[in-house]
C-alpha cells in the first residue's frame, strides 16, 4: 500500500485533490504549450506538448539517474553531461517523439536546449532536455523552437498540475505526490509505465524541492531512494530507453534534518511508483511481493521481480483466479534458474493473508479458495468489458482505490527483505500495444 | 523455418499426415484409455486420458531430460531415480493433473508404476511415469489403477498418433514428427507449450527409435540436441514444473552412423519445438531470431529469448505493427543489463530481411515500412476475430503454413550465434489464461 490509503468517486474529485497535492516549493515556476506538427517519418498531422520546469535561479543543487538500457535517448546522453555542469536553470520536456537513435538526435536535443536558454538568460548547459514518444523518430526542431516563446510566457507558480498534464501521453491520469518536511516540500511528478502510448517508451519523474541539501548529498540520496522505490516496480518487464528521474532543490528553506528529509523523499518516490503501476498499461489489479528472510537483498528483488513478471500468474490475477500453482511456478523457476541452492522446505507463502503453501506442499481447501477470490475481487481497480469493436479501454480516468493483491513470500533462509510492485496482464494491455496501429 | 515447409488446407490432411508421420519404430505399441473421474480438491466431474508407450522388450538405451523449475513435480522427481536404473519397459502418462507438490505425490506416481508394472510383468523401477495438468491437485490414483487394464489391452503398434493425441490438454492439435536414418526411423511427439490448459504446466516430449546406439552415447547426444531445440524456444517464459524428454531406443537397427543419427535426432527435436511454439498459447505468429557474431553463445541465446520474450514487441507482432522501435529496445534492455560492454555501434537488424537499423540509427522509411507490414501478414497463422462473450478463441485446428517472422541481429563483435523462436502476444493469449476460471 502507499502512505496514503485514497478513494476517488469521480475523476473531479481526483482532480481536486491533485490540484492542492501539487503546490510548488518556493522558487519553481511551470508552463506548457501544445502545437501541431508534422513528423517527417510519417507525414500526417500529430500533436505535441512542451514542458518547462524553470527555476527562479540556477541552482547547483540538482540530481539526476536514467535509465540503464544500451540504446539510451539522445536526451539521456545530453542529461549524463548535464550532471557535470555548474548548475541547471530548468527542464525542457517533450512528448510524441522519444529522440532514440534517430540521426542527428543529439544535435537537434542541443539546438532546444539553446533555444530554451536563450529565452532564460541562461547557458544551454544549464537546460535538462528529457522526451518521450516513439523510438526512432526524430524531433521536429523547427516546430519546438517556433513554439517555446509560448512556454516561457506561460511560467506560473502555483501548482506544478499543468506540467504534471503536459508531459503525459495516453496515460489515464497525471500522477502528483507531495511531502512536507521542517518547513519545506517534495513534490514529485511521474508519466507512464512501460510504454503507454503505442510505440512509446519512457518514464519520466520530476521531483522539485525548496529544501537545501547540498548536490553531493542530493545525488546519493536520489541513487539510494530509487533503488527502493522506482526500481522494484514493472509492469510489463519492459526497460524503457528514456527512463529519467530528476531531482532539483530551490535552497530557500535551509536547516531541515538530512535523515527526515530522505525519509520524506523516498515517502514521494514509493508513492509515485505506485502511482505509475497504479495507471500502467492495462493494470486492473496491483500486484504487491513482499519478500522475507532471503538470503540476498538481490534474491528478494530479482525473486518479487520474477513473481510480478510472470504472464500466467498476471494473466490469473486478472480473472481473478487465485490460481496459485502459476504463483509456485515462478518461484520454482527462479530459484531453480538463479538460486539453485536454496532451501525451499522452509517457504511460507500466503496471498491475501492466507496460507496457501508451506512445508513442501500447497496448503489449500474450497473455504480458503472462496476467500482468495474475494481478495483478488476486492483488489481489482475497474470489471473489464468487451466493447463491440474488440478494442477493450479502461472505463475510468482516475485510481477508484489504493488496495493491492498482496502477496508475502518467506523463504525462512536469510536477512534480506524486498518490496516489488507490479500489474496483471489484460486484455486491456493487449488492445493498448497490439490493436492499434503506430 | 522448420526442416519442412508445409501448408494444411484442413483439419483432414493434417490428421492423415500425422498417421503417416507417426508411424511407430520397430519394437513399440501404444495404447490410451479415458476416464472420469471427481478430483479430491474441486469435487466436480473430470475427465483423464492414460496413455502407455510400451517397448516390446525392456530397453537399456534410454534418456530422459527434466525441467529446471526447483519445485519438480512428483513424476519428475521418480523420473530422475529410473536413470538409475538397469533398462525400462514403458512410459506411462496421464494428463489433467500434474502431480506438483501435492501431499503424497511420489507415493502415488509409485503405485501407478507399480501396477502400470504388475500388468506388463515388468519390475516398478521399469516404468518411468509422466503428468501434466493442474498443479497442486494430487493424483486420483484408485480411478487410474482401475483404468489401467483397458491401457494394457489397448496397445497396438503402427501409429504413434493415438500417444499423440492421448497426452494433450487444451492443445489444438496432436505434434509428430520424424526422421529416418539408416534403414530406421526416429519418432518423437510433444504436447503443450507453456501452460496451454487454465491452470496446467508441462512441456512433455517423447522421442522413439529402433535404431541400436549405447545408452551413455543417447544421453549426451540428448542433452546436446535439447540444448539447441527445446531450450530455445519460449512462448511465454514461464517454465514448468513438469518438462520432460525421454528417448527410448528399442535397439532392432543396428549400424547406423552415430553422427547421422544425431543429425537425424536433431532435426526431429527441432521441428517438434517449432510445432510447440507454432501451437503455442494463442500464438499467431511465429517468431524466429537469429542472432549472429555474438561474443558467446550464452548472450546469443539469451538475446534472442529477450526479444522473443519482449511483450511489448510481442503485441507489436500480434498486430502486424513493424514497430521496431520496441525491438530496439529489447535489445537495448539486455545488453544493458547483462553485456554492458558490448559494442553496439556494429549492429545491424533484419526483419523479413529488410534492414532496418545499421550504423548506430534505425533506417527506415515509407516503403520499407509497406514491405515490413507484408512481412508480418504473411507469417499470421489466422486472423483475429472478437466475438461475442469476449472470449478469444483459435478458428483452426491445424497449422495452415510454417511461415516464421524472420528477424536477423548481426552484433557484428564474435564468433557465436543462436537461433530462437518465440509467439506473439495475443488476445487469445489473454482468454485462454484469465478468462477461464480453473
Amino acid at each position: 500500500m502507499p502512505s496514503t490509503n485514497l478513494t476517488f468517486a469521480s475523476r473531479a474529485a481526483h482532480r481536486a485533490w491533485l490540484a492542492a497535492e501539487g503546490a510548488l516549493p518556493a522558487g519553481f515556476r511551470v508552463g506548457t504549450v501544445r502545437f501541431d506538427f508534422i513528423p517527417r517519418e510519417a507525414p500526417k498531422p500529430a500533436k505535441m506538448t512542451l514542458t518547462l520546469i524553470a527555476l527562479d535561479r540556477p541552482t547547483p543543487d540538482f540530481a539526476a539517474v536514467f535509465t540503464r538500457n544500451a540504446f539510451p535517448g539522445a536526451p539521456v546522453i545530453v542529461g549524463r553531461q548535464r550532471l557535470g555542469a555548474a548548475s541547471l536553470g530548468a527542464i525542457i520536456v517533450n512528448n510524441k517523439i522519444s529522440n532514440v537513435c534517430a540521426p542527428g538526435g543529439v544535435e537537434a536535443s542541443e539546438r532546444v536546449c539553446a533555444e530554451t536558454a536563450r529565452l532564460l538568460q541562461l547557458g544551454a548547459s544549464q537546460i535538462l532536455p528529457s522526451s518521450t514518444g516513439v523510438i526512432g523518430w526524430g524531433l521536429p526542431v523547427e516546430a519546438m523552437i517556433t513554439a517555446l516563446p509560448s512556454v516561457t510566457a506561460a511560467l506560473a507558480p502555483g501548482s506544478i498540475l499543468p506540467a504534471a498534464e503536459g508531459i503525459v501521453t495516453t496515460d489515464l491520469y497525471p500522477k502528483i505526490r507531495r511531502a512536507t518536511v521542517g518547513g519545506g516540500s517534495i513534490v514529485g511528478i511521474a508519466k507512464g509505465a512501460g510504454m503507454i502510448e503505442p510505440n512509446m517508451a519512457t518514464m519520466l519523474v520530476y521531483v522539485l524541492t525548496d529544501i537545501a541539501i547540498p548536490r553531493a548529498t542530493l545525488r546519493a540520496m536520489l541513487t539510494r531512494v530509487v533503488n527502493t522505490s522506482f526500481n522494484t516496480i514493472s509492469v510489463d518487464s519492459d526497460t524503457s530507453t528514456s527512463d529519467t528521474v530528476a531531482l532539483l532543490s530551490s535552497g530557500q528553506v535551509s536547516g531541515v534534518d538530512q535523515a527526515a528529509f530522505e525519509q520524506a523523499l523516498t515517502t514521494v518516490c514509493r508513492d509515485l511508483a505506485e502511482d505509475v503501476v497504479r495507471n500502467g498499461e492495462g493494470v486492473r489489479h496491483v500486484i504487491r511481493v513482499s519478500v522475507q528472510r532471503a538470503a540476498t537483498a538481490e534474491l528478494a528483488r530479482d525473486l518479487g521481480k520474477a513473481i510480478v513478471n510472470a504472464p500466467l500468474f498476471k494473466c490469473a490475477v486478472a480473472g481473478n483466479d487465485p490460481n496459485v500453482g502459476r504463483l509456485v511456478q515462478a518461484i520454482g523457476k527462479h530459484v531453480g534458474a538463479h538460486a539453485p541452492g536454496t532451501d525451499l522446505s522452509k517457504l511460507k507463502l500466503t496471498l491475501g493473508g492466507i496460507e496457501i503453501f508451506s512445508g513442501g506442499v500447497f496448503q489449500l481447501n474450497p473455504d480458503k479458495e472462496k476467500a482468495l477470490v474475494a481478495h483478488l475481487k476486492g483488489a481489482e481497480l475497474y470489471a473489464s468489458a468487451t466493447p463491440k469493436d474488440g478494442v477493450f479501454t479502461a472505463p475510468i480516468d482516475y485510481p477508484p482505490h489504493e488496495r493491492c493483491v498482496e502477496i508475502n513470500v518467506d523463504l525462512g533462509s536469510g536477512p534480506a527483505a524486498a518490496i516489488v510492485l507490479g500489474g496483471d496482464l489484460t486484455h486491456e494491455y493487449v488492445s493498448e500495444n497490439a490493436d492499434y496501429r503506430s
